[in-house]
C-alpha cells in the first residue's frame, strides 16, 4: 500500500536546486587516495511533521581532477536548514550533487540521523565511475 | 532429543497476520543504496515462561521500488509486545514479513535480545532477490 | 620438549560424558539464519593449579533441522565447574558436542578467557558442514 | 567552479624541500612483516586561514632493505610546524618522501585532522610497490 | 642515509640464545583451530637510550602438533627485561623462536608499544605453513 | 498554564493497587549497609500517547529489619507493563510503595527513561527515615 | 576593552517574548524528588557570525506546585532555531522564564555546545529559592 | 510479608567457620593510607535456586597493625565457591571476618553480582573504628 | 637541589607581555554563573629540548562585569606557540592574565598536558575573588 | 596470624637509599595550585615470588618553595625496576622521599598495580603539611 502524498511532496528533490559547491585542482591527481568528510551538525525539516531532523553526514571520496572546498561544502550543507526533505532524499540528492561538482573517481555518502520516534535511520549510498 | 511442545507452541507463527506496513516509492530506484533502522525498544512475551523479553532490532535493506514507511513499522513491531514468540522467530518472521511487503533487493534483520539467565542472543537472517 | 604428564590428565576429555543439550525442531530451516549466544559465567578448574579459571563462551550457529534449547546449554556449561579442564580442550569439547547434538550447517565456538599469570588466552575454532 | 589562488598557493608542495629521514637496515628483510607509527602531535598552518591545524598522522608500511628511524621521522614531521599545507597535499607529500627515503614493499600514510569550521576530515593513501 | 651502528648492535639478534619454549601435545591437532595469547607486560631495553621500553605482544597461531605451554611462555618474555633490542626485532625474533618450538600451521605476532617520543609503534609478523 | 486533563488522568495513582513485595529478615541489621538494585527492563504505557514508555529503574536502600526480596519486586515492576502513567508519578509511587513495604533507614529511586520526541528524562527522589 | 557592538545587539534578549511552557499539577508536591531533561539538539543562530550554532541543554529541577510538560517544552526550545543569541545568554533566559513559568523549588540549566573556532563552551547557572 | 525460609536457611551464616586470612606487619603504621583490592572472580551459590552467582568483590582499607595478605585473602574468597549464600550475606560476612583478622581503622566492602532475572545487585558496607 | 638555569629562563614569564584578550559586558551580571571553555589545541615550546608541547587548557570562570569574548581568548593562546614556557607557568600566567582582563567572581584554569618521557602532567589553579 | 618473614624481607625499605630527585624554584610559590603526574610504567619485582610486577603511580601536589623536575623522577622511578618491594611500600617509600626533596604543601601518590592472582591492587596515601 502506497502513501501517494509522500511522493509527491518529494517528487521536486532531484531537481531542487542548491547552492554551488566549489572545487579546487587536485595536484596529486596521478594517484588514488581517499578523502574524507564527517559534518556533525547538519540538520533539514522532517517534510511530514515539520519538525526538525539532525544528524551527521559522511562523506568519503576518491577525487580525480577537483577535490572539494571544504567552506563552499558547509554552505551547501546549511542550504537545507529550512527543506524539507526525507532521509532517504538527503543522501541521494548530496550524492548527485557531488557527482556533478567533483566527478570523483569513488563517492561514498552516508546520512546518520538521530533516533526519532524510538527509531534510528541511516541511509548510504556508494558510486564508482566507471 | 526434541522438546516436541516447543514446536507446537511455535508452528503457527509463519501464519500469524501481522499489522500492514505502509511503504512510499522510492524515487532514486535507479540507484541502488542502503537503508539502516534500529528499533532498539522491541519487547514480545517469552511463550516458555510467560516473561517479557527485550532487544533491539535493527533492518538493513536496499530498496526497490518500495521505501518502508517508519511510523507503520513502529506500530508493526508493538504489535509483539503481547505476542509468546521465540527469539529466533521474530527475526524470521519480521523478514519474510518486510520481503511480503516491500520486495526489497537486498533484506538482513538482526534481533539483539537482552541477557537472559545468563545468556545473551542475538539471531541474524539475510536475504538477496535473486 | 614436550610435557607428557599434561597430555596424560587431559586425553580422557574427548570422550568425557557431558549432560545432553536439547533441541527443537527449526521452523525456518528452508532459510540459513545465524543464532548467536554468549555465555559470560564460564568458569572451570585448571587441570595444572587446581585454581577456577573463568571466562566467557561465545557460540555462533547455523541451525539445520534442530536449534539448541537455552536452558539445558546453561546446565551443560554448569557442568564444567567442577572439571579439570585447559582451555583449549574446552573450546573443542564443546564444538564437538554441539555438532553431535544439533547437526548445524556451520558452528564457531569462542572461549575468551580471564587474565592468568599476566597472559589473556582466546581459544576459537570453527566447522563448516560439507 | 575553481578558485585558482588555491593551486597556485600550492603548486610548489611537490617539490618542497623537507628535511632527511634516516633508515637502518632491514635485518628480517627475507620476511614480509609490517610497521605501524602514531604521530598524534602534528600541527602545520591552514594556507588560506593562518590559523594553525592540528592532528594525527598514521604510516603503516613494509619495510624492504631499510627501515625508517624514528627519532628522524619525528624531526621531518616538527618541519611542518610553520608550513602552509592543505591536508590533502601533506598526506601525499609524505607518501612520497617515504617512498623516496625508504622504498618499502607497502606503505599507506593517513592523515587524522581535527574538526574544523564543524568538519573532520581524513585522507589517506595507500601505494604498494610493484 | 644509513646508521651504521644500528645495524651493527642488532645484528646478532636473530642467533641470540632465548630461554626455551615447552609444548604439550594437540590432542585435537585433526582440526584447525586458533589460539591467541596476550601479554600486557612486556618490557625490554631501547638499545640506542638504555631506557625500557614497555609493550603488549599478542600471539595468535593455529597448533599442529604441539601446543605453546603458558608458563614457559612468560618465562620467554621475562628474558627480554634486561635485553637491548629493537621493537621491529623482537617481533621478528619471537615468530621464529615460536616457529621453530612448536611449528604451527599458521602464526601472527604483534608488538604494541607504548608512546614514545610522541610516536607509537607497532610491528606485526605473519606466518602461514606451506 | 495548566492542562487540567493530565492531573485528572493521574490523580488516582497514589492509591493504585500494586502487587505486594516479599520481605526477608535482614540478619545484619545491627549495621548500617546499602543494598543498590538495577531493573533495565522497566516499561510502561503514556497516559498522554498510549504508546509504551521504556527505562531504567534504580534502588538505593539502607535496610532496616526487613530486605526487599527480589523475585517479588520483579513482578511489582512488571505490574507496570500495561499501566498508563507519567515518569514522575511512577518514581514517587515506586518510593512510597517500598516505604510501606520495608520501612528502609534510607530509600533513593531514580527512573532514567529512553529519549522521547528528542528528550530524555530523568526522574529522583530520595528519603531518610527521621 | 570592550566591544560595545556584543552587549547592543544582545541587550533586548532578557525581555525577548518566548513561547509559553505549559505546566501540569504535581500531586507529589509534598516530597521534594528532582526531575532530569536532556534536550540534546538544541540550535541558534551566532550573532556575530550568522552561523547556526549547536548543543545540548540540560535542565534540573524540583518541582514545587508544578512539572514543566515536556511538549510545549520541546517547542519552546525549537523556538530559539532561528534567534541570534550568545550561549550565555541562551542559559540565563532559559533559567529566568522557567522560574517564571513554574516557581521551581530548584533548578539548574546547562548549556554544553559543540566546538567552534577549536574551543567548546559550557554555561550553567543554578537557582534555589529562598 | 516475610518469607521465614530465607532466614532459616542463611542465619547460620554470621557464625560460618571460613579460612584463616594471613596478615603481615604494617611497617609505615604510623600513617594513614588506603589500599585498595579488587577480586573479579567471586562465585557463590544462590541458596534459593542452587545455581551459581557471579561478582566482584570490592575491599577499601586503611591498615593499623596489620596488612592483609593476598593469597590467603584469595584462598579465602575460594571458599565460598560451593556456599549457599544471598549477595547481602556475603557482604556482611567478609566485612565482619575482615575486621575481626586485621582490625582495620577504617574498611569498606563492596560486591558488585551480575545481572541475575533482569536485576543487577550491588551490597556495600563501611566500617570505621572509633 | 636545585637547577639554578630552570629559573634563569624562566623568571621572566610573570611580566611576559601577551595579547590583549577582548572582553564584553555581562547582562545577567545579577546572577552567578559559571561558563567553562575547553581549547583543546594549545601548543607552546619546552625551554629545556626547544622541542614543542601540546595539551588542552581548561577555564572555568564565574563572571562579574565582563564575559572573556572567544575569539581574542583564542589569539591570546596561539601567542604561546613559539614561547618557551614550562607547564607550571602557562597555568599560573593564564590565570594571572585571565584576573587582570576580566576580574572574574571565579576562576580556574587546568593545563592538560600530552604525556612526555612517559610522564603526563596536569598543572591547576584555583581563584575566588575575596 | 603474622608472616614474619615478609616483614623481615621488607623492614629496611624505609632506610633504602634511592636515587635524588631534582627540583627547581617555584616563581609562583605566592599561590597555591596543584601538579597531578601520571607515571604509567612503574616496574619493580615481587619479594615474594622474584617476578616482576607492574603499575602506574599517579602524584598530586601542592608546591611550596620548590617543583619536581621531571627528568630525574622519571630516574628515580626506574631504579626500583630491580627492587623487591611491596605494593604497600612502594607508596610510602615514594611519599616520604618526595617529602623530603621537595616539602610540598600536599602530596598524595597512589600506586595502582595490574591484576596479579586475579587480584588489582591500588595504595594511596596523602599528605598534608601543618
Amino acid at each position: 500500500m502506497v502513501t501517494g502524498s509522500y511522493e509527491g511532496r518529494q517528487s521536486h528533490i532531484p531537481e531542487l536546486k542548491t547552492p554551488a559547491i566549489e572545487v579546487f585542482e587536485n595536484i596529486y591527481s596521478r594517484a588514488d587516495y581517499e578523502i574524507h568528510f564527517e559534518i556533525p551538525e547538519f540538520t533539514a525539516i522532517c517534510p511530514k511533521t515539520g519538525l526538525p531532523d539532525f544528524g551527521t553526514i559522511y562523506i568519503d571520496y576518491i577525487p580525480d581532477q577537483w577535490c572539494l572546498e571544504l567552506k563552499s561544502l558547509k554552505e551547501y550543507f546549511f542550504f537545507f536548514r529550512d527543506i524539507g526533505i526525507f532521509h532517504e532524499n538527503v543522501v541521494n540528492k548530496v550524492t548527485e550533487d557531488l557527482i556533478a561538482c567533483a566527478s570523483p573517481r569513488f563517492l561514498k555518502v552516508r546520512g546518520d540521523y538521530n533516533i526519532r520516534g524510538g527509531v534510528k535511520t541511516v541511509v548510504e549510498r556508494e558510486y564508482r565511475r566507471k
